[in-house]
């Protein structure tokens, strides 16, 4: 096919749209998340209860935003990554991106969810949805990457094997430690909330050098 | 006009423009679907009743999401081809395009209708109303493409007549399936939505390394 | 000051990311539009009345949604043709076309206005604040074209002065053409909204091919 | 590492994709602030009182909308002049930079706790949470540039030393502006929210020609 010949600059223009298409989705659900934290309406405030208290009993609206926003913010932040080392897409790609920015889309659902249903009898359901929806993103986006990555199927040619196998190395624990978190919320909300927040501050700040040399080069 | 001097340069600053606002509009759309999986207020749930069961009990929004979020993405894929051929556009191309977004903006809507009336007696309406969308978006997602490419209009001049021509034969069967998919929510909701379902799935997965070839390239 | 010497490439970036930035809210604003298409929950149908009457009687909020969908539209489509002679940016340049998208984020609110009272007593109201905003925004949006024309002010030093003087007198009479409809709406709400419906269909269709040519060059 | 040789071509590509990530979510929050316009459902109007009177009592949501829409709109403005300066990016800069995003990402919710309140007993902490907002996002935004700015660590090579010691001196004063309209909430509420529309109108306006010439050069 002729278009294979323009190489490069096409292959650079068509993952350019993958990413501003992706940035989009990013972004709106990173910003819809906001939505679950209702304000209250004067007329619904309980008799001699203040709004301070209103808002203060809302805090578990605050978490499941703060641990949502922290993980769609990272996910964005590696799939940024990623896209510094693909060059070229297919249609497989496109789907396993497609299925990425679905369940992110899905985070309001699930983060609003846990926040009106923590103090709930039924609040393991709830912890099992969200935990649930990040396991699901964790594996999908190592699908993402591995078909990328395998024999440098996408990859730029440029791509220092090095870097996209730290890469790789860094990615596989992320579906496990988020199974952890899963299996958690079966036995205690507490501890599976709790440990999705120190994996979204874990993965959130730089640990070594060479993480952050990564990032920013 | 002076401006044509510009030649290519210039045509791909305006095409990139045009891309950039389609993906925005995709990317809103396509976040908005997550709008419509509620999460039931705790007051709300029926005495005896637990979550798990409620959320159960919403499968057919989870259904809609899924078919509404694969239409989107596969008619994005699509858009996205077809943008790697044309080159210019004119005032009856952004028509077009305008047209295809606005309909594009109604999935939500018709996606929402769908989940709510599945069980309803009136379900006919909510699946008429949810194909119908569908269909109007093959058709006129047909129109935009035989615009561009009817007499090579606005087509990149290095676009291979192979390619164009390709593309205008596969494309042609996307009304002719939703039509059917049309005509058959007046007979079974069932049968539509199910169908409606199978197209998502037959159009989202590579049907032939030709295909792949072409996205991919 | 030295970026100065960058020249072209440095304010190409600039308004780059303004046009991106504006892109961004255009999208946003004409999404939320479908909201204001609301899916009737099957518990509120009045009893012996079928979803497709009530979907029927909605038909205000669609006439709304289609003249607000194409008005934002053609804003858009104008915002992008400006952009193309516009090379340079100030901070007033910045604040009005912040003004330009503060109206426009407003269209969802006073269609959805619109849509809601067009068979209430206070329809006038309604009718008022919608051509009001319309005509806010042509307003808007010649002054943020004459701050960047006046003496080529911003725009790119090879716009092809005819181009300029032609929009400028195109766009002369937006203006006074909403006002006409913002007028009408205090004497009859059908006579405000049958013209801005008109005026939408007159500016988006193509009126001659000097203007086809203008916004496909 | 190899990617470093690449330099300054790779480096724009990886802000250009910050920029537009963080366009995506002012643009996707600044129009969300409209949501915060409700319009009055026809039913629930008081008996004996028009929509007039109805939209005219709004007001405080109206000032809300104003200032808050101000204040993103500068806040994306300012933005949009650092990222003319920074040409690299490192792991902690993505942080700050999604900080501040995720405050931005609240305004939308207390500009419409404030809205509902400011004629409620309560409306003190309202007005604490709204002006509340503001400083952290000053704070954080002035964090964003010192660390990029100290020592040169993010910035391009050729940033005009004058220029930035011109932005640093200059956005130093927001925090403490914003913490005098923060303290004035505990005392008067009127007076927060006018010392905050005042500082959204200093800050909008063109100060002197210098600011000017930054903006626009």
């Amino acid at each position: 096919m002729r278009v294979e010949d323009q190489g490069r600059t096409e292959a650079g223009k068509e993952t350019g749209r993958i990413e501003a298409f992706s940035d989009g989705v990013f972004a709106v659900a990173i910003t819809l998340l906001a939505l679950d934290l209702r304000v209250p309406r004067p007329a619904d405030l309980p008799a001699g209860t203040g709004l301070l208290e209103v808002l203060l009993d809302q805090w578990p609206a605050y978490v499941a935003y703060v641990v949502s926003f922290l993980f769609i913010l990272i996910m964005w932040i590696n799939h940024h990554i990623l896209f510094t080392h693909i060059a070229r897409n297919d249609h497989l790609f496109l789907l396993f991106n497609g299925l990425l920015l679905m369940l992110v889309t899905l985070v309001p659902f699930s983060s609003g969810l846990l926040a009106d249903y923590i103090e709930h009898p039924d609040r393991r359901v709830a912890a099992v949805v969200y935990s649930g929806i990040f396991l699901l993103i964790a594996v999908v986006f190592n699908l993402l990457w591995l078909y990328a990555a395998r024999g440098n199927r996408l990859l730029d040619r440029r791509a220092d094997p090095r870097a996209v196998e730290e890469i790789t190395r860094a990615y596989r624990f992320g579906p496990l430690l988020y199974f952890v978190a899963f299996a958690l919320a079966f036995v205690s909300v507490a501890a599976s909330v709790g440990l999705s927040f120190l994996l979204a501050l874990y993965f959130a700040l730089p640990r070594s050098t060479s993480r952050v040399r990564r990032v920013g080069s």
